[in-house]
């Protein structure tokens, strides 16, 4: 790495495996409709089996933000485990190719590359089978402190708490961060998996400063259904909150500058919304770029709500419009 | 194979791998916009790096073909070649789960599969790079005689003339279907293809029953531009020529039953053509769904439409809706 990059984004190197798929499929394989499960090779096999011909195309959350990132004219690395196989080979390029400074060795042996095997049912609703492969083996030792060091922000995805290898990564990323005055932001990724790694997830609140959730995940992260009592909550642990409430748009609470501004963002609009899948990590991308070039959260929000509504306008979830430009034509940069 | 297959197609297995792409990539690498060009491992690997962020998807014209000709409900078997690996995998998957037979089994060692970087240009023109890779070994052994002789169409994509070892798989395809009655359909591929090998698919089109091409493959074919004149000429060889016209439809002359049938079908209507890729071998499938179902020519060229005016509609070279449906809507089956 040539020059310091000013955000790191940590989490699954993933795959996205999209099949259009009937209902019964979703009922065949006993999973809940629009949710997340993960499951191992062996089931991932025999869904795989069952699917449609589908598409490939690079995902995963942190990935998504870090795309994100790049497209708004942040430099920012990511941080995620492949393995050395067709998929992995598909995975860096893209990331690479966005711009992105992704520099993990792939994975010589073990599991393969982590997919995501999603059926998209008639209802465009979408259903996804996760199997993390070799992603799941993210360690302490894949973390370059110096880069931490040198950077503005470590963005952690919450899909590393849980398994013992990742949340040593979190560990080692966050001690890097916190020697060095880098922030800590966090996303909570996903309501079951709040309510799965509940512990582990309140747990790393302390350590961090920038919290992303939405309102399911703010809800279980605090444990009340109350929107305001849990923005109230988490903000109590964390200087910034960013609750994001879809078309709604997103409030933020920030006490960085001492008393607590609190703002509310209208979504930005949308023509059709075609795929929500990554709305969440573009939301986080615009307000870090934000957040790192000096703005406020009010204007930090905009950009990330700007990136959002590039992002669920087509299907995938990483920007085929360059944001920065989407984002001057808006007048936010 | 518990039932016989009706057609076989016999072609390259091939990934697309689709990025939209700026103009001056195109120049860069000396490449002619709208166009095929072969390239080896090592321009492959550095022009996939100069790329943007991709999509892949399973492709190959005959596979293309294929894919169609199951989703109208023919019972089709695919024979290509891929290899042991992550795109290898995908492709297996997609022609399979498409409801294609393809049993060919992978080969362990040596190139890679096939795959097609497609530079998509802000005019959705497309810059094709096609690496063969272990698809350009199809040979002689890997063409089941019993299969074709079963079949009541075998369809050879005229990519297979050139190299040795898949002239050998299109001569052994030939050979059985000519020792079982089996029919035998070829398509043109690419005018650049037939410049490439003209003495080779000419030498060819003795053996052809069914010739499909479009207008600039028939003048090449033919040696001559004017239009009438190239399909006389053809005729004069195959017994049934089927020639495509993009956007003014099609014109089929058969002469099965004796005196030639020359007809003229119009294109099926289309919202927004999106993506021409794949029309000439959804068109191919349309029409063999026809011929082996024992419609005549006229229908069987609607039906050819019918298929190509949903592939054209959508980005990707495979039907996403049932042309079977589509067809019965169409009061075509």
């Amino acid at each position: 790495m040539l020059t310091k990059v000013q955000v790191v984004t940590v989490g699954h190197a993933i795959v996205d495996v999209l099949a259009p798929s009937p209902d019964d499929l979703v009922e065949r394989f006993g999973l809940e409709k629009g949710t997340m499960t993960l499951v191992d090779d062996s089931r991932a096999h025999d869904i795989y089996a069952a699917l449609g011909p589908a598409t490939e195309v690079s995902g995963g959350s942190a990935a998504n933000t870090a795309a994100c990132l790049a497209s708004l004219g942040t430099r920012v690395a990511f941080v995620g485990k492949v393995a050395a196989d067709g998929l992995g080979t598909v995975f860096t390029h893209d990331i690479r190719a966005s711009g992105v400074s992704f520099e993990v060795e792939p994975s010589p042996d073990g599991p393969g590359t982590g997919r995501a095997l999603i059926m998209v049912t008639p209802d465009a609703e979408k259903t996804m089978c996760t199997n993390l492969g070799v992603g799941a083996y993210l360690s302490a030792g894949d973390i370059d402190a110096a880069v931490v060091a040198g950077a503005d922000v470590v963005y952690l995805e919450g899909y590393l708490c849980g398994k013992p290898e990742s949340a040593s990564a979190v560990a080692a990323a966050v001690s890097a961060a916190r020697d060095s005055e880098t922030l800590v932001a966090f996303s909570a990724s996903d309501p079951a998996w709040v309510d799965m790694f509940t512990a582990e997830l309140r747990a790393l609140l302390d350590d961090v400063d920038i919290l992303f959730a939405n309102e399911e995940e703010a809800h279980r992260l605090a444990g009340t259904t109350d929107l305001d009592r849990a923005v109230e909550i988490l903000h109590g642990t964390c200087p910034v909150v960013a609750v994001t409430l879809g078309a709604r748009g997103s409030i933020v609470l920030d006490r960085r500058l001492g008393e607590t501004t609190m703002i509310s963002v209208p979504a930005h609009p949308v023509t059709q919304v075609v795929d929500t899948t990554g709305a969440g990590d573009s939301f986080a991308a615009g307000f870090l770029h934000g957040l790192v070039n000096g703005m406020g959260p009010d204007r930090a929000a905009r950009l990330g709500a700007l990136a959002a509504s590039e992002v669920v306008s087509h299907l995938g979830a990483r920007p085929v419009a360059s944001l920065s430009e989407r984002a001057r034509s808006a007048g936010l940069l």
